[in-house]
């Protein structure tokens, strides 16, 4: 246990390092992070409430009473105060003594968050917009990172090849996603890594279905779409079935989604711009006549949290990197008819890809 | 099931007509609401992401491809209209053909939300903090959101009854989760409000701690903590346990819980304020000398979300309402030796109150 304690804490040691230079050369003398993802990222702490600060003092962590003896015990090198009263005022009342320009994330701060933050501060203070900051690190997976990654890939894939048994006439969505969310943590999963889609028939059509007391009939599609959490990082896989002999149009459509994963799949390495991952689906979907039922984006990033940068959307100008890991998911949905995802986790490596969720695409009828 | 749908249709067009008198008082003609549980609560919109208008021309949903079929199906009297691009600067775009003031909640968009949909509505728009207006109305819930509320509480409630059984030593903390919110799944329950806490031994001093492979062993302390979502709607439980037979020190810790816990929820009632109740609980716990171990607050509101208004908290003015449904979870924890925490929800009445989760709070040596 020790061991692997300080293992981590060397990690998170040398990812403030890095953060420093990066704030250093965006001119900030101070951090303050508030998203939940980026302070574990950064110093392990697990806890739900608190606000981290990196000045030229050091780093603090500030967090309510439920949070500080835990925080203590599982960061290093981390000074812990106690908040007094709301936590905004509070982060904002320490940020007074420190100099300089103060990076905040405007894309997770709220208005009136960052309104307490400033007035307790004062009127004086400089403040920059640093969104994404931690995000842009978090984006570079390490070796132990990938490592924990290719388990929580395995541990849904396993999962997923162990529910498909259970795909018969009769079997509720909402059974099969108490299901799966059970055997996602009989095999050491912390929890899913969201709401996991079970979707028959024509509820597939909607690409984020929630589970309800629908049972699958014959002659009916199944998307399951699901995701383990597993020592903090995520997983998400999609696989369609068929329940009976699928009809032509079916299988075409299923064709035309399977050629073009497999196609934005080949189409990920080093220094390709996302937005060219998503246009190769598209390219291909048009091929076939079905582009206009893709109605979402083909991947996001994955990691810490289920959705993260990079996002693989159109138009997308950041180039993929090593250690990136990214979701690919084309679908086709058709109103009334049903829908057809196929969705792998991908890694970006220095030379080519790895799919780390290894599991058959064909059309599997039930 | 068509009568159904009317009969929520009916409720979602009153709650929309209440906040339309809400608005005029505070001066708005055009409200922006950003929150999935209030635009669910102002619709039946289920989606993940959209922003809901209402204005002088009706009320209008913008969402992305992905939600745009559903929106139509779960919601009555509302335009859906397809976002371009991304969300805010789509929302703002159509907020520029609106008249007067535009209310905008503040705790909870973002910077750069509210920064996108100002330049996409222009320069010349004032907008005012409308914070907590919808959710001022979800304070006071109806009898058909109680009674979902007191199946929701009462399925927690049989959840726990059952898993307690399956306290012995050697279970681990993972394994129970698991089974927990396997449980709620197969009662029904779309899944577990927040994340279940099962916290052993030492663990059990830590209020949000997370389950880990930890396994329970003699003379330890258990806290169970968990709650499920019931069409829509949370309930919040929490039962504390002694592997063996408890010390007396543990035994006068429980009985100063438990007696704070009956005083405050004794304390409930319409008009009293929520600070009032969460000042009952301190009183008897520093009666007992164990005030200093009480490391948060004595309860929040329940509904929609497991966490919503009002706050019982120190020096909390808002009153109780009629409606209101709120926990009531005093604790004391004991760095390095464990914790004791009992948790019941109250919904709020005319005249008294009501405990939704009916269990016994006695002690059980396991």
């Amino acid at each position: 246990m020790v061991s692997s304690f300080r293992f981590m804490q060397n990690a998170y040691t040398s990812r403030r390092k890095l953060l420093r230079s990066r704030m250093a050369e965006r001119g900030l003398s101070t951090l303050l992070v508030t998203h939940p993802a980026n302070w574990y990222y950064l110093t392990g702490f697990t806890g739900e409430s608190g606000a981290l600060i990196l000045d030229r003092s050091g780093t603090t962590l500030i967090t309510d009473g439920r949070f500080t003896v835990q925080a203590r015990q599982e960061t290093s090198g981390v000074r812990v105060l106690l908040q007094h009263g709301a936590l905004m005022p509070s982060a904002g009342e320490f940020l007074k003594g420190t100099g300089g320009t103060i990076g905040y994330d405007a894309s997770r701060l709220t208005v009136a968050e960052f309104k307490a933050a400033r007035q307790g501060a004062g009127a004086r203070k400089v403040w920059k917009d640093a969104s994404g900051l931690v995000e842009g690190l978090r984006m570079r997976k390490d070796v132990a990172e990938l490592g924990q990654m290719r388990k929580a890939a395995s541990l849904a894939v396993g999962v997923l090849q162990g529910v498909a048994k259970l795909l018969k006439p009769g079997v509720s969505e909402l059974e099969l996603a108490a299901e799966i969310e059970y055997q996602m943590r009989r095999a050491g999963a912390s929890g899913p890594a969201f709401e996991t889609i079970v979707a028959f028939g024509e509820r597939s059509a909607f690409p984020h279905a929630r589970p309800t007391a629908k049972k699958l009939r014959k002659n009916e599609l199944v998307v399951l779409d699901l995701g383990a959490i597993l020592g903090h990082y995520c997983s998400d896989i999609t696989r369609t079935f068929f329940c009976g002999r699928a009809p032509g149009r079916i299988r075409g459509w299923y064709r035309a989604v399977r050629e073009a994963q497999e196609a934005a799949i080949a189409a990920v390495r080093t220094g390709v711009a996302c937005g060219e991952v998503d246009a190769t689906a598209r390219r291909v979907l048009a091929g076939h006549r079905v582009g206009h039922y893709f109605v979402h984006s083909t991947g996001h990033g994955l990691g810490l949290e289920v959705h993260e940068s990079p996002r693989v959307a159109k138009g997308q100008a950041q180039r993929l990197e090593p250690g990136s890991v990214i979701t690919v998911e084309p679908g086709v949905y058709v109103p009334g008819v049903g829908g057809i995802r196929i969705e792998d986790d991908v890694a970006v490596h220095e030379q080519g890809s790895e799919v780390l969720t290894r599991l058959t695409r064909d059309l599997i009828e039930l």
